[in-house]
């Protein structure tokens, strides 16, 4: 029998590498299509919005990777157990992303000399406003990001978090001992480590 | 009794609106605190990663307006009855959430000759991309964004669209007459009405 759900994303981890640790934790099996780079422009147009990834289940297809993450989580019981647990996790989430937008204008910006002045930005003021607190929110939470338990809010940091290395060329969490036990602790977990070991080598 | 939620915010719409259209919506009585620009800067820092808005509730403090609006919708019938429709509702707004950062992009460009380049790309791409899609959605959903019938999603929409229009100073909807109906819909539900009425001045 075909799995339930269909990953479709392009041959990187990038914006859908925590749906597929958060179902590879869960042992939800599933699809996971990887579209190459230059079959894209013909076959964008039969995607939401044009976008991946996209999560098809029961004959629907949805954008949006947090929004897929999210839905993931809850089938896996990394999620909040009642309406304000889920904001909590979701409030981090969406704080990982403000980070992580400021990093993608980085990333896109052509103008060298901006460029330069962004990267500096980035490491005087933006890293070091967004890491202290999120140390302090580990240390508070035993160690997570939420609720002081494993929840898809660590997924996600363990799985975003290193693009803003691998963009900027800086070791962001070298200072920051907690945000690296984090990803270590997510990536050690059995199911995930095997994972690492199994899936695809790609660059992002 | 102090009421049991504090939604904290600058004096303006913006990014609070969608959570107060919510609470008016679903008669949660709620302290609608307005933070005066000037007074900004030294109270930043009390709040989480100095973001505006932020909810409070039960002694605890939460940054994130979509996350907050979620929270909120939940609380008053106005999300999914499952965990899959509930994805359904958080696709289509992170997508109204990706037009809405073109548009701030636009805002906050400094240089005119590229702000200029950044409109003609709006106008000749981005919207009819977004807005021929969502047109379609609506269609398909009854006069509604998602799942056939009011969700927040539709507040997210009838709040936060306004704004495209008022920076790009542009009548985006002026060809969706789907994409009008559905913010006329919202505004015309009689506690949003009222909330409309009563609301403080302001200008964006």
């Amino acid at each position: 029998m075909a799995p339930a759900y269909k990953l479709t994303y392009f041959d990187g981890r990038g914006l859908a590498e925590t749906s597929r640790f958060i179902m590879k934790y869960g042992g939800i099996d599933f699809e996971d299509c990887r579209i190459k780079r230059e079959d894209w422009p013909q076959i964008k147009s039969k995607y939401p919005f044009g976008q991946l990834p996209v999560l098809e289940h029961n004959g629907k297809t949805v954008n949006q990777s947090h929004s897929i993450a999210r839905y993931l989580a809850k089938q896996v019981k990394l999620a909040g157990n009642d309406d304000w647990e889920n904001l909590e996790i979701d409030a981090i989430v969406d704080t990982f992303n403000d980070l992580r937008l400021k990093i993608v204008a980085y990333f896109y910006e052509q103008d060298e000399e901006k460029k330069k002045t962004i990267l500096e930005n980035l490491n005087k003021d933006v890293f070091p406003q967004y890491l202290t607190r999120f140390e302090e929110i580990v240390k508070k939470n035993k160690g997570y990001f939420a609720l002081g338990r494993l929840t898809w809010a660590d997924f996600c940091w363990a799985t975003v978090s290193p693009g803003f290395d691998m963009i900027t060329k800086v070791d962001t969490i070298a200072n920051y001992p907690e945000l690296k036990a984090v990803r270590d602790k997510v990536n050690s977990l059995p199911a995930i480590k095997k994972w690492i070991e199994q899936r695809p080598k790609t660059d992002f």
